[in-house]
Order: C-alpha cells, then sequence, then structure tokens
C-alpha cells in the first residue's frame, strides 16, 4: 500500500490530505482547530463519511489542547462540525461519541484517545472487509467499481477497495474497471489515482460504458460502497450504483455493496424512507450546457434483491439480506 | 420551430453552424471548397451521420461551381472528404451519389440540384419520423433521449425529435430528460441547447442518474437515433444507449430508436459485426484523472429484444424488428 492517507495524526498534528486537488496535486492541510475542520468539511477537502467523522474527532482534541476550555470546545466546536455537513451520520456521531468521553475524563489527552480508538475502530473494520472479501477476487477477474470508497473516504485499506487492496498484496493478479462517477468524478479523480498509486492495475470509463463491458463478459464481479443500508436491505450510495445493480441482473454478474457493519440502520423500515440529496444543477451543466435546467440526485437506491451481498467485517450477508445483516449484527 | 439549422444553404454559398463551439456561441463557417469542408468534417464543426453526407454535398457542388474541373472535384475532392471520416456510411454514400449525377451531366448546376435533392429527401424522412412518432408522446408524459439524434444531426426536425418537434407544434404538453452524454456532452451541449431553443421543456441529467428517475416512475417513454440497425435488428448507437435499453426493460419503460429506413442494414446480420470505434482515453480522462489507462468505446450495441419498436418514414417496426423493418423496405 502506498496510497498516502487521507489523515494524518502524528505528535498531536492533524493533517488533512487536501482532496480538492487531487490527482494534480498532494497537499496537506494543517488543521489547527475547529473552524479550519468546518471549512476543510463543508468544502470537501476531506469526504467520504468515515473520513469526515475521524476528521471531526481529531479536529476536537487538537482544539481542546489549545483552548483549554474543553466544555465549550465539545459544545461549541462539536456543534459548529457537525453544521458542517449535517447530512453525514458519521460526523454527529464521532462528536458524540467524544462528548460522552469527554463527560467522564475532561482531559485533551483524553479526547484524543478518543480519536485515536475511533480511527482504529475504523481501520480494523476495513480490514476485516478485505479479509472476508478476499476470495471474491479470482485470479484473472476483471471487477468494476463506482465512485470513491477507497482509502480516501475511510482508512488505509477502505471498504469496496479493501478485498482489492488485500488481493493485490497476496500477489492475485486482478483488473479494476473505474467508473469515472459523474457528476463530480471521484471515480477518475480518486479511485484511479489511489488504485493506480498502489500499483493496482486499472482502467478509467465512462459511467455508460459499463453495459457494453458486461454484455461482451468483461466484468467478472462488482463491488461497491453504500451510505446506509436499510432494515429490508436496500442500499443507499452514490447516483448510478442502481444502474449497476440493474445491468449486473441482467448480464449475471455478482453485485457486492462492502460497508462496515455500523453501516446497517436498522431504525431506517426500506430506502424509500431515505431523503435523496438534491445538489446544485451546475454540478452537472458546468460550462458545458446552456442555462437549462437540469436535476441532480447525489444518490440513488438499490432494492435488496439486486445485490448479491453484503461484505462487512463480520462476515458477507447473503439474501435475504436485512435478516442476513440483523444476525451478523448479534 | 425556431433551432438554427446546422446547415445553411443560399444562393450558392455553403454556411455550416460551428457546433463545437454550442451552446456558447452560435457562429456559420462558410465553407469556399474541398478543404473547408474536410476541415469541418473532421474537426467535428459538423457532425451526426446524415449532415455530414449533406455538408459533403453541397461542398462538392460548391467547389466544381469554383473550379470548372468538375471531374476533378468529383474525383480527388470526394476522395478527400470521404477520408475526413472514413466510418460515415452517409458521407461515402453522399459522396458516390453525386459522382453518378456527374457522371450523367456534369455541370455544377445538376451537382447543386443532386444535393439539394438529398438535402430535401433528408427532411422528408425526419418529418415522416415525427408524424409515424407522433401518437407515442402523450400529453403529460416524461421522455427520456440520449446523446443527439436531433435538428443538428440530420435536417431541420432530427431523428429522435422529430416526434417531439411535431408534437410540441401541435401543442401536446410534454417534458424531456436529457442524458449528458459522456465523454462528448452531445446531449447536454447540443441536445439541451436545440429543444431549449424549440421552446420544449426539459431537464439535463447525468446518464447514471436515468435508472432512478425510472425506478421512480418518471420516465414514460425513451428515444433514441442510431447510427445503423442490422438486419436481425440490433441497434448501434452511442455508448450509454444499451445502458437505457437494458434499463427500460427493467422498469417495463418503452424503449423506441428513431431512423430514416435507409439506415436499415440488411448486409450486416447482426450487431455483433459492427466494428465498434474506439475514440482517444483523454476524452475520458479530461483533466480530472491522472496519468491512467482509459477505455472509450463510442458505441454499443442494443439487441433487438431489449426494443419496443423503431420508428422510420415508412412505419413502426415491431419485433421481430428484423422481419418488420425488411417489410417496411418492400
Amino acid at each position: 500500500m502506498s496510497t498516502p492517507p487521507a489523515i494524518r495524526w502524528e505528535a498531536g498534528e492533524l493533517r488533512l490530505l487536501d482532496q480538492r486537488q487531487l490527482p494534480h496535486r498532494l497537499e496537506y492541510l494543517r488543521i489547527d482547530g475547529i473552524p479550519a475542520a468546518v471549512d476543510a468539511i463543508a468544502s470537501l477537502a476531506v469526504r467520504g463519511a468515515p473520513a469526515i467523522g475521524m476528521a471531526a474527532a481529531y479536529a476536537l482534541a487538537v482544539a481542546a489542547r489549545r483552548s483549554g476550555d474543553v466544555a465549550k470546545v465539545l459544545d461549541e466546536g462539536g456543534d459548529a462540525l457537525i453544521a458542517a455537513r449535517p447530512t453525514a451520520v458519521n460526523l454527529r456521531w464521532a462528536v458524540e461519541r467524544l462528548r460522552r468521553r469527554g463527560a467522564a475524563d475532561g482531559s485533551a489527552a483524553a479526547l484524543a484517545e478518543e480519536a485515536e480508538a475511533i480511527h482504529r475502530e475504523d481501520a480494523a473494520a476495513c480490514r476485516g472487509i478485505g479479509e472476508q472479501g478476499l476470495d471474491l477476487i479470482q485470479p484473472g477477474d476483471n471487477l468494476l467499481t463506482h465512485c470513491n470508497a477507497g482509502a480516501l473516504a475511510v482508512s488505509e485499506l477502505g471498504t469496496a477497495t479493501a478485498p482489492m487492496y488485500l488481493s493485490h498484496q497476496a500477489g492475485v493478479p486482478f483488473h479494476v474497471y473505474v467508473d469515472e462517477t459523474r457528476p463530480l468524478f471521484q471515480g477518475a479523480r480518486l479511485t484511479a489515482w489511489e488504485l493506480g498509486a498502489a500499483g493496482i492495475d486499472l482502467t478509467l470509463i465512462c459511467d455508460s460504458a459499463a453495459a457494453s463491458l458486461m454484455a461482451a463478459g468483461k466484468i467478472d464481479l462488482i463491488i461497491v460502497g453504500t451510505d446506509r443500508i436499510a432494515r429490508n436491505g436496500d442500499v443507499v450510495n452514490k447516483i448510478g450504483t442502481l444502474n449497476l445493480a440493474v445491468l449486473a441482473s441482467h448480464f449475471g454478474v455478482p453485485f457486492y455493496v462492502a460497508c462496515p457493519s455500523s453501516t446497517f440502520d436498522p431504525t431506517t423500515e426500506t430506502g424509500g424512507e431515505v431523503n435523496i440529496e438534491e445538489r446544485g444543477e451546475e454540478e452537472v451543466r458546468q460550462d458545458h450546457a446552456a442555462a437549462v435546467a437540469a436535476f441532480n440526485p447525489a444518490f440513488d437506491v438499490t432494492p435488496a434483491n439486486l445485490v448479491t451481498g453484503v461484505i462487512t467485517e463480520r462476515g458477507i450477508a447473503r439474501p435475504p439480506l436485512g435478516r442476513s445483516l440483523l444476525e451478523l449484527l448479534e
């Protein structure tokens, strides 16, 4: 693994890889307090739900050490971090975890310990996903992935990419087609870059080329990440995921979702309950289109019946997905 | 209809709308001979198979009038035009039609007449497609189209767009979702622009948003163009068409292809025989991606069994498509 980490925590200093500048420049932002962290999260310098949570946790530890008024940092600073991207569940979860720790032990050192624990647990979950998914990748396979559910979004192995990184380390030869992932090109900018940096053989494609590859028998396995899995097994993920799932079903390609077991949310009954974020029209129009209306949903919902399995650190859930995921959590 | 024409032929002067500059600038190139026409075709100032054929025919008429040596123009000039984009069938077909006319009557006026006849026939075929497809669009329908099979690619009504233009003229209210069509954004740059100029209600989407729209029941009808239909009914069209056809089949959305009956090629047995053009990797990478490998097929093949019907000027072919198209040609 030679992918530079999204988050660096060294000698009490927090540095975030500025993902807005990838793949052209590899530059770390030094985060010296809450305002810098809020700015980095809101502007997508750091993105991916788990990575945002970890960045917020470390930022609270840094700010607590500098300010001395730990209670105020956790209260006001925590609120500012949560507001930076209010839809990211992990962000609120991480802030609240540090608040609980702060209530028990108000030292800056304790907060740093808690942030490190979150980071360690995340890395362990990713490693677990990689180990559980390792056997899915056979020598000579052609994989397909969408968006970035990689090291840049989580910790060093990523989720969808974890079986790829571990297979590559084990010397298994395989190849990955990377969907560019319009409109924000996370596949082209981030996934292609991080897999390439790790020495994994890859080919970038436009999202709409996936069908012809599957029709030609050139895709053996699809692995994507997810932002949330509902109680019935419906999968919420980056717009375009449902496209791939329908194509995979039509062409008989195994379609896997990879995530920590904590991404399963039994309090959401079905994917239909999830409020799908609509982002700005200008992300679609860019400078190509005239001043026409554009529709830019950031996510879509893949029904459970199109998913072959969900790779978690506790095992691979199989249909019926909802029940299988509940069993893994027990 | 207020869409500016792709090709203007007035008082013996040929002007081509410079489609490279759309939608930002509306500028016509004056074509004063073969070199200017070759440059316009090769650089995609004019694109779309029928439009390229018409542009070449008019360019031969212009060059013949200026040179006086009509035989040389048809011979050498014709070869240069064919070489500008060797895969476009209509280009060769138009040049050869003018050569036949030139062999019978070597005057520049006769060549101009022949070019006008091609243009007239194309416009008539588009109008026929529009009339045949008119009843498919019901009041309140939401349509989806891909790439540009519009006025800019053909003559004033286009192919896939012809039923839309005629329905709009008839006062039928409907709405069109326009796939942006990566990698070259013909949907965003051209289709959205020309439908918008005609006053048709539209929304631009990323190609990968089509699945979630269909899942939500928001697409009633899909109409796309085609570059070639094989004897068995397989449809060759812009990359991403197969995606839409599979999704349409999964979600129960009618999937129509619109083209002049001359696009049916009974000498090609199946879509598998068609050589799919692979274009440059840089069209996919743009400036987003690092120096990774990219795969950029320009077309895909939609099997006949995923097509609801083919709208031609002679009627709508229905499954089994190949036999139905042969009957329409008789």
